[in-house]
């Protein structure tokens, strides 16, 4: 077996909102794994021990990257600081030129060749200097919509057509996704805010790229819509109410089109009280294989453990820009 | 990204029975692949041209494979002449030292180090020493029961426990599958057999040691049961009748141990008339996955494309001997 198990390898935590503290406790869980550092620039973590952040471990929060040694391989940087790529394109800059590994739960990053294909281009001769490997992942990007769907679809010859479709009730999320997703808002403010691409969910096209790539479909173009689902009730649970009448979440769809045909379709809704919760995936070659994942999969905690399980790998790659179709199923 | 396209992967199909000829088929069908030639020794198929044989092409069925160049890469021998590795073990032996990467549908391959650490060294030294990889795949192992259970570990910290059940009715299926699983017999004449380990399917142990493995699960014990599945009525539809109180197929059971403890259960039901038809999976961390695939993933024709999906990449691996948990998600 090609799967030399050379013990747990160094990671160090960047960006310690919500997702980043899910990384470090997942990286705990973790026998592939150990937790070596943490950094954040923000002055309420800064100096922090990452126990008083919720997270059983006694490293303190630094602002930046520890120099390593002249030689040796260094840690992997679990990256968790924005969607964004142009946003945080610096920092993934700056870790894979000190040589740094790098897995981020950017969502632009998960296949940034479709809407930032220079930075993508920057990325990749980075990395490749450098000699390191850089991977987008996440639960979405990264795993439901397109990770899976190329897995089931290793049984199949052509494709056709996917369909994969979550259902995500926003509930049980964290408030930051809540407000992201346009929760509480009126219709009018929602569709403001979406004409500006500054409401819904950042990464559905990244997907059905993806998607796309694994399932060796050619796609042409994208046609993404933005819509809200309006609460016909008053929705408790989740940070606040959503009253009668004003949004409850996001329905998002991607299509997917090749000679002007619908192959890729995506959907993705993400709403307070939206059920039911669940994934599925619908893939029509010579026969039409169809996937319930019952409940969905759970979205924060699975992103920490994707980018955990993917830091031993990208450790061990050969050096460049990944998607996390080159990524083994194991552990 | 890594995965440079350098044209379609020339290859072989060795053993054209029912799965062989379903290989071809998908051969042909895919891009990754171009299909060079075909190599069996059986007198009824030697000479004979595969649109002979139900495979849209004229190659003709030569009885070993080609001396290729003295130097350059040898096409991917894509390898389906049995279930026992210790019966075609030289086979394999004898395309890596000619320098074939190979892909196999042999069952006791997928994992060869439980059943056979022997055998598994010799072909990882040889394949070692001729630089190209050897991989065992297919649905069942290599797919449903160890490959897609690890995929959707990914998501998950430390697993306790995982059961991955699959229903096949064996009415669509090959005569020879049919008779594999024992319908027709009386419940005597199956234990009989049963107690020899000459009915049933190949490979579950197998599948158990790739599904924890995938899913970092130690095992230090298997338990396998053969149970006979009996038709409460009489059964058509398949390649015979299977008249009431007969044998209608397999139940099989494996349970993988550790500290005595049940932590993989897989459960395979192969017969006439089985139902519900499907694939479950469902993991046990800290929290619950439960996974459906509606009706099951298609046998033989997975078989097929999932060995096609795989050339290309035992064709650029690392030499040694793989597993499908070493395999990207992609095409």
């Amino acid at each position: 077996m090609a799967r030399a198990n050379s013990g747990p390898v160094p990671v160090v935590v960047m960006g310690l909102g919500a997702i980043g503290r899910e990384i470090a406790r997942a990286a705990l869980q973790s026998e592939e794994v150990t937790l070596i550092g943490a950094v954040d620039t923000h002055p309420a973590l800064l100096g922090k021990r990452l126990d008083e952040l919720g997270v059983p471990s006694p490293i303190k929060v630094e602002p930046g990257l520890r120099r390593g040694p002249a030689r040796g391989p260094r840690p992997v940087v679990l990256h968790a600081t924005g969607s964004s790529l142009s946003a945080i394109a610096d920092q993934l800059l700056a870790a894979v030129k000190e040589g740094h590994p790098v897995v981020s739960t950017c969502e632009e990053l998960a296949f940034p060749w479709v809407r930032h294909p220079e930075l993508a281009e920057r990325l990749e001769r980075a990395a490749q200097r450098a000699g390191v490997t850089v991977l987008g992942t996440g639960v979405n990007p990264g795993f439901v919509l397109d990770r899976l769907a190329a897995t089931l679809g290793q049984t199949l010859g052509p494709i056709r057509h996917v369909l994969a479709r979550r259902v995500v009730d926003a509930r049980g999320r964290r408030e930051a996704l809540q407000r992201k997703i346009g929760a509480g808002l009126t219709e009018d403010a929602f569709d403001a805010l979406a004409a500006e691409g500054r409401v819904g969910h950042v990464g559905l096209i990244e997907s059905a790229a993806l998607c796309a790539l694994g399932l060796g479909i050619d796609l042409e173009e994208y046609e993404e819509e933005v819509a809200p689902v309006i609460a016909h009730e008053d929705i408790p649970g989740g940070a606040f109410v959503v009253p009668r009448g004003r949004v409850a979440g996001v329905n998002q769809i991607v299509v997917g089109l090749q000679d002007g045909q619908e192959r890729v379709r995506l959907e993705l809704m993400l709403a307070l009280g939206a059920e039911p919760p669940g994934d599925q995936i619908v893939i029509e070659s010579d026969t039409r294989l169809a996937v319930d994942v019952q409940g969905g999969i759970p979205g924060d905690a699975a992103t920490a453990h994707l980018v955990v399980h993917a830091a031993p790998r990208v450790a061990s790659a050969e050096s460049g820009l990944l998607t996390v179709l080159d990524l083994p199923a194991g552990r």
